[in-house]
Order: structure tokens, then sequence, then C-alpha cells
């Protein structure tokens, strides 16, 4: 039997950085999404092929004086990639109580490692679909647990996030407040046509991490003067995003792109994709994600082709995506 | 008897806009000055003529139906300097009790509208070239005050910030508080090697002033937090002037443009010119003035050249200019 389970990803809308000092955020699924194929096998053992995964610069090598090889990207992009798969399928077994040999294969519509949470799209997708070839239909709450320990076990921290939005899917307003995290899914009942740029990283999300908080100790009352900036934001985004206030959206999004600009977090490039979507016509651009480069997002109804074309000309990549996509879902069961 | 005076421009090194909302500001006279020299003329008409005042697309016409000579450029620059002219001559005349036709001929080293304070600067060097020439030396209060009022008559309101930077140059911290604001010389002792990059204006000022207000009306809470951002960083800023911390003013910089930027007032081509600007290796970097275009500023010790071309290559012109500049002057007397 053959299983696919297809599970979004999602953007920042707002809030990304702060959310680390404890603001609130807007977080979206996008129509763009991970495939998971989980296939039985007639031994015990786990095979995983990732197929178009949007990888540039994949390296295959074998390490010296051993027998292993060693698949190299940017950041063990692939690497990181299959851990997620295998970490999934443990917790899941471990759930459901049983075991099975399986071959999954990947296939992702987005590029991975651009934090457009295409991680947690695997260890949902994943779980959705080992469970579903094993008999389960397991509830949705426990998806997104087992898809957010997956994270959390490979990564040694993270947030439930990204993991509940690939579940839920659609658009949610988040307070890291603990031990649980806020969540609040919000109603939105309109389209948010969107263009999401891309861009090669220069900066891991780690750094970036750094970059803000040393500028924090140098600059302490203007940077937590930005984080509450940023928090005003949010709320008032929140409100449009409920109202289908399309206008005031856009410009909160230039807002907020300021904001990120002033801490340092942009890059040139992301820049240059951010103001090329707003003159070819976009109502607001914003980078979205950890910053210094990666990925940036413009809201762009009705010029979609003249944002694809403008992202283009200043060396990005457009890929259209609707937000506030659907979470996961069974995609097709063969016998 | 011919008498020349010059007076420094200036730049806003932090906090415009935000000063219109009763925050601070930081303000700097630049090497770059305006040259006026006064002639006595037997008779009691005042001529005035403008050279080389880096105004582009002059057009010189004849109204229809009418004698006049009229003369036309983007914002009526030309006719605007003429009337500082006039006006300073004519407050100069009734402060000294004494009556004198003239010849005035106005140089400028910076081009004229683009934010850098040569209204100020005009204003400034005609009240104390004719009042030197009529062998009255004023004090530097009594230029600044007369310089201020000119401003004052010619635009309907004017704050005295302008007038007094080029008065007595250096570097001022303001308050705008009333009725009169609180000014403070800073002592600084140390070179500030910048570039001036400047592009033509797409708006003008009073556009800009009502952009923002009108996103204060939209989003008070997120602007009002973005002008106490603007608070903070010139807070800090004074301290890293006083005490020579360039590193940490060129931060601030960045930060202060970022949050210009999410107030929506900087351009396309400011933005290239102020990235391109950190790219060849300036410290810090950010729009000045009211922002539609107009002038950048990168502070950019030892990178004068590299920092030149970067800003041609995006198709602004660059000025070099020291900051903390010296006030008006008398350059010459003859007989």
């Amino acid at each position: 039997m053959k299983v696919t389970v297809s599970a979004p990803g999602k953007v920042t809308l707002f809030g990304e950085h702060a959310v680390v000092y404890g603001k609130p955020a807007l977080v979206s699924a996008i129509d763009r999404r991970v495939h998971v194929t989980v296939e039985e096998r007639s031994d015990s053992s786990i095979k995983v092929s990732a197929l178009d995964l949007h990888i540039p610069g994949l390296i295959l090598t074998f390490k010296e004086g051993s027998k292993d090889l060693v698949v190299e990207t940017d950041y063990n992009r692939i690497a990181g990639a299959m851990s997620y798969v295998r970490k999934a399928i443990e917790l899941a077994s471990k759930h459901i109580e049983k075991r099975q040999g399986v071959n999954v294969t990947i296939r992702s519509e987005m590029p991975v490692g651009a934090g457009l949470g295409t991680s947690a799209a695997i260890a949902v997708g994943t779980v959705a679909a080992y469970t579903r070839l094993l008999g389960h239909e397991l509830k949705a709450e426990e998806v997104a647990r087992l898809g957010h320990a997956t994270e959390f076990e490979v990564q040694g921290a993270a947030s439930p996030m990204d993991t509940a939005i690939s579940t839920y899917g659609g658009t949610i307003y988040l307070r890291p407040t603990r031990p649980d995290p806020y969540i609040e899914r919000l109603k939105i009942s309109f389209p948010l046509p969107s263009i999401i740029g891309y861009t090669e990283r220069e900066a891991r999300t780690g750094e970036l991490l750094k970059r803000v908080r040393e500028l924090r100790k140098a600059h302490p009352a203007a940077v937590d003067s930005i984080l509450s900036t940023i928090h005003e934001i949010v709320e008032e985004a929140r409100i449009a995003l409920v109202k289908g206030d399309l206008v005031s959206l856009g410009v909160l999004m230039n807002m907020n792109h300021g904001q990120l600009e002033s801490l340092g977090v942009s890059s040139r490039r992301l820049n240059d994709m951010v103001y090329s979507a707003r003159s070819a016509g976009a109502i607001g651009s914003k980078m979205t994600g950890a910053g210094g480069g990666g990925c940036m997002i413009a809201l762009c109804p009705n010029r979609i082709e003249e944002v694809s074309v403008a992202i283009r000309v200043v060396g990005g990549s457009p890929i259209q995506a609707s937000l506030s996509g659907t979470g996961f879902r069974l995609e097709s069961v063969e016998k």
C-alpha cells in the first residue's frame, strides 16, 4: 500500500525577530506544499528519497578513511530533511505502538531551508502518511503534537508554531507565552494573492538572532522601542486581516519591513526584491523570516505577473503562493 | 566696495520628521557653503544674480499678455532664492536703519532646494554681507535672528534651526520646545568625513509631512512607537557624537534610516544610494531631510572615493562634505 499526504509551508506575515523577545506574531500557511509518500516494504528498514527539493549545490562525497557517504549542501539541508523523516517515523511508531519498514519519498513545491517551514511540513506529512498507512487516522491535535516533538528532538529546540500552522493551515496569531504559546486561529474569508521572492541566504538564522541580541545590548532603549513598534504593527495587522482590509495590510507590511531594516537583519538583495515589488504594484512587501537573504513576501492582488518579473529582474526567484492555505491532507491511497 | 560672506549648508544627522512631533534632532553644518557677494550701486535698486546654483532644468519665459520675465524651475527655486535675498536686505536695512542699492551675487557649492539649508545660508550670508558693506559688524545672535526672520517672512513659517546652524556652524542638539527651541551646541573634536548623495526629489516636503501625518492617523500606536524609537536613537547618537564613537554613530544612522523607511518617506533611489554606500564601506548611511528623493548621507572615513563611486553607480550625485563645518564668515572685502 502507498499513502501520500501533503502539508503546507508557511510565511511569517508579521512579527519575526520580535517574537523571540515575547512579542506576538502572525503566521500564515501558503499553498505551496511538501508531499510525503509512504510505501510498505517487506523488510523493517526505512529508505528515504528526496525529489525536487530545490536545493542548489548538492555534493556527494566519501569521507576519507571512512565508508560513509556524506551528503553536503549549504546547510546540510538534505541530511536535515532525512532526519526529520526518521524521527517522525520513530515517534509515530511509539504513539500507535506499531512499526513497519517503509520507502518514503519527499517532494517539495518550495525551496528547502529558506524559512518557509519545510522541515515542519516534512514532519507533519510523514507522521500523517505513516500512521495512515498503518491504519490509523490521527486527530489533527495528535499530528501537530508528534510533528512538534519531531522538530524538537531533531533541532534540540523548536517553537510549535511551524508544525501547528502546517497541520491546521490558515493564519494564526501567536503569543509566545510560557509554558505553552497562546495560539489563535484567525477567520480569513478573502484571498491573499502573494508572491514570495527567494534569494540565497548569506547568513544563518543563529547569526541573525545574535546580531539582534548584540544590537539590543549596545542600544537597549532604541531596540526595545523597535520591538514595541513591531508589537503594535502585529496588533493592527491582526485587525486588518480579520476585516479584510488589504490596503492597511500592505501599509503595515511596509512598516514592518522598515523595522526589520532598522534591526539590521535584511540584506541588500532582500531590499532590492522588496522595493522592486512595490514599484511593480505590490500593495505591500517585506522580508519574511530570519533575514540575511532568504525570502520576502509581496501582497499583490491583480499584479502577480508584474511583481514576479520585478523580482526576477533584481536576481530573485519568484514563487506564486496564496496565503492562508489549507492544512495537511490525504492526497491519495493506492492499494 | 564689495563684501563677500560665506555661510554653510546643513544636514539633519538624526531625528527628521520626528522633530515635527516634538522629538529632538541632531543637525550639523557641512563644509559646503553659499557665497554671497554684495557690491554698492550708485542708485537705490537691488539686482540679484545667482551663479552656479546647481539647478537642473532652468526655463526662462515671457508670460503671455505681460512684459514680465518668468523664471521657472522645478520648484521655483531660483525665484525662491531671490526672495530670500530681497527680504534679508529689507530686514537688515530696518535693523541698522540704513539703506543702500546693491548688486548681490550668489554662488552655491551645493544643490539648491535639496534640503541642505541653502535658503538659510543665503539669508544669513546676505544679512552679514549687506550690513558689513554698510559698516556694521553684527553679533552672531543678530545675524541668526535676522536670518530666521527672513526665512519666517518668506515662507510664512520657519524653524530657527537652519539659520542657527548656518550662523554658528558645528553640530547642534535641538528640542522643539515652545515658545523657543532648546538648542545645545555639541563639542565635537574629531573629523566626520562624509559623502552626501543627491537625487532629484519626487515629492515636496509638504507632501511628505502629510504622508506621515496620515500614516499616524491610520496607525497611531505604531507611528507613535516609531517616533519614540527615533527619540531614543537621537539620544544615543548625541552621546556617540560627543564621545567620538564613530562605529556606534554608523549603526545608529542605519537604525534611523530603517525608521524613516518604516514611515514611508524614503524613496527607491534614496534607498539605492543608502545601501550602495554601505556596500562600498560606509560605516553608516541614511536619508537626510524630508525624503521622497533629495539627499542621503554616508559616514565614510577612509572610503570617500569608494562611496562616491557607489553613489554614482546607482544614479546619484555624490558631494564630499565633512560634518560640523564652521559658521558664517567674512571671505573678502574689496575697496
